[in-house]
């Protein structure tokens, strides 16, 4: 039986922590199992051609809106396989790239295919056996089919096959509002294609707060038909269309499709590789147990990225991959801090979050809150900001500690960072906002704005008219 | 004699100063002045009408690039008439506003007209002499118009007029390669006109690091004719031509104009208001002398915003009417602080920066400088943002207290937002950029690598590629 003194499954994250020790100690023997096309979930599947493609729309978003600033446009198409395929190019010239280095990096063996615990620190890859002496549970996530009936028998495709569609057919039924399901259906509408979510829960984006969520239904609704509370409960192939049936608040609704994604959610790899064979504990979602060292239950084995179930964002990966390869090679005991994971959605507008949503900043804290519109800065105005677009702060009464910001509008992306650096301060304090400066009239000064208008909450939501 | 507690010079900055000090208290008399239409500078002539006109201009070149992205536009023209009117109409709405409300309120008497000094804390407006008890010298500036011969006779606009104009005549030329001059020209240019920018220094944006003058000459010479070390020394009338005669390197050159747009900087107003009369000095170009608490040199008298020539943006004038406030009527203390004064350059690509530049850094301190490529970042790629578009941070040795960041490239003015919040923490160090995330794959990647690849000086530049 081989022996190694790393595997590391997955080429992902895992990759960062196996660079690192390599860097450091050029003598160790790594094995690599990965079950799909090397490099991750981000490059070959997530964030990078969803951003890459998204780009198309958000600049189509624009053409479409040229007229308003005096763009006079004689009519325009958007085809969204020029998106697509640069997207796909990407991801095959970068994926070879990372794979042809690992098969030619002396110290790594690359196992291309599932690699299933059989017993302590043993994995058995493509029938061979081998064994770590250190293993890193880097194993991602899939898409999760939920199990309708007909749906698999009608065909559908998930994040997992999107980008590799040779051609986008005409009418799509999206089923998850979730960012996926907005994301790549926002995509696909702007594309010229016929969009309809359905989203289970009473509005989409769900995570968010639910005048964010509000806000992007009014927005993304103008180019897509968003249906929430609507569950779907069966698929049925008839000739070449496929309909997707839900039950809605009026009853049962049939939408016919040429093409369904479904995005869900995403679940654990863990019935695929079987952690629980070599001692590691799993949650009853298949979820990797961590500790704030990032330590699985057994020792000398760590878990990173999605496969802990925890904000599954590459950014959030990357973090604790870093925290990983301290803890588990330089000896250290680094706590892992997840008080301020940002996210965003990159539809046109954007949302973006960062820390506690009110609700739950009110449970635990007396708080603040302070809200502004994009539409009442001067940027805001130049850019004929949407009404509904905002900023939203959350911080602490008497210490200004930030407690999390809520932004949908463009560029929400790029705005919020500038609270997500403030909160990994010592003192995690909005007052840098009021000692300092923000260019006038740059769009950033609706969220310093946000802040000056700091005050009680309730007093808030009236400046929240939808008209 | 009319007595006031306050005379306030500007209806600009100074009313941030004036509401204030209303606000706490409702009896005390204040007499404004002003020469201009109501509103200040930033307002009826500067940052407001210039980035609503500017947001056309951004449309505009993104429609330019949309087939880049499969998005096939069938022709377009650019109406920048339907901007400028836009900005006008905003423009004449709001001052209307201030104006009807400066009239309206019991404690101010508004006169419209220049105010003068005669003698001490005495002033002669509109043939009438008013004193004050406290004055504010808000006094802006006003574009500088320098002695060429022929200029006067031949006619020429200054950003005072651009806003107002009805027409926008085909052929332009704009004396002038500051940030002015380049956002006028890049709306001009934008909106279909030909534009010819003439800079006697030898490279554009003079103030800002040389690469990124660097690289705004190249994007903007896109689409304007940018010429610099070239001094314009005479201005003749032809018919209906106007041609700017122009010393160069290969010698005397000629370019014919429609129109002449003159911005070669702004000068002060103390030539007309004469405030050395009540005993306040200025310097030899007529800037108000403040101290760090922006007291003139005359007791009870204030300056603040353009009046003090220091970093002439609005933003620096809102934080100096702040210092005002609290010195001249809170009985309070407190210093001016202009080490992270951020500014930026409104045209497509954006251009920002804060703090100090590098040659300036590396004088006084042992510096690490980071520098990245948009390009080089995944949001960068998905945009296929231009080879030249990058993020320079400079931090000093040891400590990673941040001294500076330049940025060119689109989102600038929002990117740099980040770096200048944590320049107002209290150790002002960059070490929050490391301990947290920032969102993957968002455009501020390219601001968090950038401070990932900080190293000593002159390792950097090979990165900076011109191909």
């Amino acid at each position: 039986m081989k022996e190694y003194d790393i595997i590391a499954f997955g080429t992902g994250s895992a990759m960062n922590i196996v660079s690192a020790v390599l860097n450091m100690d050029p003598r160790i023997r790594v094995a690599v199992i990965e079950k799909d096309r090397v490099g991750g979930i981000c490059l070959t599947r997530g964030c990078i051609p969803s951003k890459m493609i998204l780009y198309q729309a958000e600049m189509a978003a624009h053409v479409a809106q040229a007229g308003r600033f005096g763009i006079k446009v004689n009519g325009y198409t958007v085809d969204p396989m020029v998106a697509l395929r640069r997207a796909r190019h990407l991801i095959e010239e970068e994926s070879s790239m990372i794979e042809r280095s690992l098969i030619e990096h002396p110290q790594i063996d690359l196992y291309k295919g599932v690699g299933e615990f059989v017993d302590e620190y043993t994995v058995s890859v493509n029938g061979e056996e081998i064994r770590g002496e250190k293993i890193l549970l880097c194993t991602g996530s899939r898409p999760l089919v939920p199990p309708i009936p007909g749906l698999k028998e009608a065909g559908y495709v998930t994040s997992d096959d999107f980008f590799f569609m040779d051609s986008l057919p005409k009418r799509w039924v999206v089923i998850g509002g979730g960012y996926v399901g907005l994301e790549l259906g926002f995509f696909l509408a702007m594309g010229g294609r016929k969009v309809t979510l359905l989203e289970m829960k009473d509005r989409i984006a769900p995570v968010e707060e639910p005048e964010v969520s509000a806000v992007l239904q009014k927005k993304l609704g103008e180019v897509m038909d968003i249906r929430t509370r609507h569950k779907v409960v069966a698929v049925e192939k008839r000739g070449d269309r496929k309909v997707v049936v839900a039950e809605g608040p009026q009853g049962t609704v049939e939408f016919d499709a040429d093409e369904i994604l479904v995005a869900v959610g995403r679940r654990s790899n863990s019935d695929l590789t079987k952690p629980e064979r070599t001692g590691v504990e799993t949650d009853e979602r298949g979820w990797i147990k961590t500790n704030e060292y990032l330590e699985t239950t057994k020792p000398n084995i760590w878990a990173c990225g999605d496969a802990n179930g925890k904000y599954m964002f590459k950014h959030k990966a990357n973090y604790e991959s870093q925290i990983v390869f301290h803890n588990a090679f330089l000896g250290r005991r680094v706590k892992v801090d997840y008080h301020a994971v940002p996210h965003a959605i990159f539809t046109y507008p954007e949302a973006a979050a960062v820390g506690m949503k009110e609700e739950e900043a009110a449970a635990k804290h007396d708080i603040l809150v302070g809200y502004y519109r994009y539409k009442d800065t001067a940027k805001g105005e130049a850019m004929m900001a949407d009404d509904d677009y905002f900023v939203k702060v959350i911080v602490e009464d008497e210490t200004y500690r930030i407690l999390g910001a809520h932004i949908v509008g463009p560029q929400a992306s790029i705005l919020i960072q500038e609270v997500v650096n403030l909160m990994y301060t010592d003192d995690e304090s909005a007052m840098p906002i009021f000692r300092g400066m923000h260019i006038h009239p740059a769009l950033s000064e609706v969220v310093e704005r946000a802040f000056y208008s700091l005050a009680p909450p309730h007093g808030h939501h009236h400046h929240h008219h939808h008209h």
